[in-house]
């Protein structure tokens, strides 16, 4: 593709203008592009490698324009990582995969599976729907009645368990699991009695579930665990039963909700952040990593620390932590020589 | 199920006494509910939905009698939550699944699984014992010579390896291994030495183990990780090579236990909550989210804190830091006031 | 194997020199052991378990040859565990697998799997390869193009993705996942732009993976995530998109890189301890569990806290805190002593 067409594509400015016939192939970092390579810089930690690449375009902002080395054209935008991520979806088109069902994949009579590919050893239960263009891949398994939408890619041992639906464009990494039982229990001394864990769970729209990550069915009948469309769940992350993520929300690896919280949409959860169940944090809100949130929390918050405070106040307390100690122990020694020098009337 | 039945078989005062005749077909939450819901009053955070339930029934304490709103049953229990797990049980019973051997599992010559349900992708390793009612769903994995007890669950994708076992009514959820190989090596600068893993795992009877929670074998052969009757496992949890989880401990997602540490009976991991190896705490101890504990403690102990500390006084020690910067500065602010008016006699 | 023999295997002392001909079977705890048995005493925890142990011989450091019981032999060796390992894989060696592809395998034709053990179920994609002496348990995932090497053992349900690579003498845990996609996207107001994941992820020799860990597959073409041969992964680890890990670096449960962050060899990062994107760290740091490490740290840093500062400041920091609040205390009450007796001028 060339250079005019891409920045054409993307609503990029081309410069020098006169670079328009760059041939551009493939995608790359600036470190290791070549001449045909489309390269990008996002990250002002890689600007060093601007200055040297072989790139033959970089996707950069304004600013940035002057740094680029001649002969490498710049195709100029407000957000070149964008840009970039619709760039190599442009140069490296994924194949649709070809429908049909592999003869050695488990497919119930009254399963609904037309147009979508089923490998080996995947698993559609009795009375599921599977959306055409959808791509179960091997051990990929949708239980009874499940439901998937059109365009999805389940990747090998992901699970839609009984009952749950994933919407549109839906991606599971390997071991995903939509659908597990949760931890419903009611405790006791004398043991704990399982609550069985009726009810559903709802992955909308454009979302991407990381490698393991498990989304917990709700417990009460005709209640669903849901994730809004659009949310990116990174690897490991866990949503309680009854939970719900807002659209287009970010959940960072290892994060996740306890049961029944909800999370409004575009919260960030940073890795290993945590949110206790039954809480409520509105639009907006950004949890640092590690945090563990203990109390409902209104639009735009933004929190840090276990227990999660207001993240100023938080690292306030962070960059005074180091030196109290010293500053403590100056004070003691201070106030013993004050002591000293004005010595109570009731001392001997 | 007449309210009348039901509170009998659940140990509820039904109040008023005449509600006897009030049917109920499931269990609901209190907004949701229909006139034929049984719901609940457990969490205070949601007394508010009582007042506009419209269900048919609702267990809850004494003390929450008054605010049941007219024309509803209120089935008075001291631990409504426990009831409500057994109403639902009763309203909702599970099929128990249908015995036999999906022509596409695979079961070894010398396995033996009578009466169990085995669906296809399953697989039963040589010299395995499954026992009846039980039910291994897609792609489950009974290794070489394991045993799995009566009327299990085991969920796709789930792994019992070579030689570990299960007792009876044990729930794995999706993912979840029994039998992983651990973390053994001996260290060494110029490299690791592996350490052949040769113990077993028990899980004992009517554990639930949650989605992708690892229990890996123990190092040493005739000695065995072992998880104890009752316990319940959140999803991402692990147990270490050799460790022990006393019977009906309870640990939250994400929390675990290092090689060789040994839990009591009944204790409570929150999430994130971590034991180092080797390391015993006894009965009923209970560890706040995220701690991490360094060393033993005894039964009924309360630890927080990373490294945990006395919950108590990890408490007093999280209340006091946000202000204990601003407490030293105004104290440094006052001394040096005080260090003005009464000049030290060694100065010119 | 007598223990003269086994001695001179191990290059470890035997004493006293007379106790050549204990015949040895099997390896075992010092509390467990029987007459044939071999042990080891390594952690000094476990020093009271020697008095009275009834092993045939015990590993152990020239220090602890006195606690030593009379008819004990002992195998005095300088690293007693690295001793103890070789050891058991010499007593318990593990069969090889017996190469062979079960009929209900999915080996694409085009894929090449000479002298390997593929199990029922077990998966092997177009154009893939599978070196001899490899043994892919059931349900075991070698995506398209993916390599895999001699020797290299990948438990159930592990998963190499499409074009992805494992050296020699790899072992797979369950579930474990190389080449997972990873957090991949551009972030934007009104949703999110998946970046496409071209890039692979190769693992070097000797490497182990634990249960579930996820090593993510680079972003960019040409481009792979690495671990460095002879690494440990622990469960529950995550290697981000193009991150990388030295040689022999250890990863405890839980703990993981974002992407692009590269550690260098022999790096330990203790269990929960997590390394943001980007960073750099050089060879032999050491980060103490559930720590965040947010900058670059140098060859031989240690490092502990979230955010992670150095680990004696840390111990410092920790150490003083419990007691901080109670030093302000009293350095509040005898400071207002001291402005009492000695009024401020302007006082009325």
């Amino acid at each position: 593709m060339l250079a005019a067409e891409l920045a054409a594509r993307l609503g990029a400015e081309l410069w020098p203008s006169t670079a328009g016939d760059v041939e551009l192939r493939q995608v790359g970092g600036l470190a290791e592009a070549e001449p045909h390579t489309l390269s990008f810089l996002a990250n002002a930690r890689y600007r060093r490698h601007l200055r040297s690449t072989r790139a033959g375009a970089v996707l950069l902002r304004a600013a940035e324009r002057g740094a680029c080395p001649p002969g490498v054209a710049a195709l100029i935008h407000a957000d070149p990582y964008t840009a970039f991520a619709r760039a190599a979806a442009l140069l490296h088109p994924q194949p649709a995969p070809t429908p049909g069902v592999d003869p050695s994949a488990y497919v119930h009579e009254s399963a609904v599976v037309e147009g979508a590919r089923i490998e080996a050893f995947a698993w559609v239960g009795p009375g599921a729907v599977v959306g055409p263009g959808t791509w179960l891949e091997a051990g990929a398994v949708v239980g009874p009645g499940a439901r998937v939408g059109r365009d999805c890619r389940l990747m090998p041992h992901s699970v839609v368990a009984a009952g749950c639906a994933l919407g549109d464009r839906v991606w599971l990494n390997p071991g995903a699991v939509v659908g597990g039982e949760g931890f419903g229990f009611a405790p006791g001394p004398a043991g704990h009695t399982k609550v069985p864990q009726l009810g559903g769970a709802i992955v909308e729209d454009d979302v991407e579930v990381g490698v393991h990550s498990a989304i917990d069915r709700a417990t009460l009948p005709d209640q669903h665990t849901r994730v809004g469309a659009g949310a990116r769940l990174d690897n490991f992350v866990q949503i309680g039963h009854g939970a719900e993520v807002g659209p287009n929300s970010l959940l960072v690896a290892y994060s996740g909700l306890a049961g029944s919280a909800r999370i409004g949409a575009n919260v960030v959860l940073a890795a290993k952040a945590a949110v206790m169940g039954h809480l409520e944090l509105g639009e907006g809100v950004r949890v640092a990593a590690g945090s563990l949130v203990v109390r409902d929390a209104p639009a735009g918050a933004t929190l840090a620390g276990s227990p999660a405070i207001d993240h100023a106040r938080w690292l306030a307390q962070v960059a005074a932590a180091p030196e109290l100690a010293d500053r403590v122990r100056a004070l003691e020694r201070r106030l013993a020589e004050l002591e000293r020098r004005l010595p109570s009337p009731t001392d001997p």
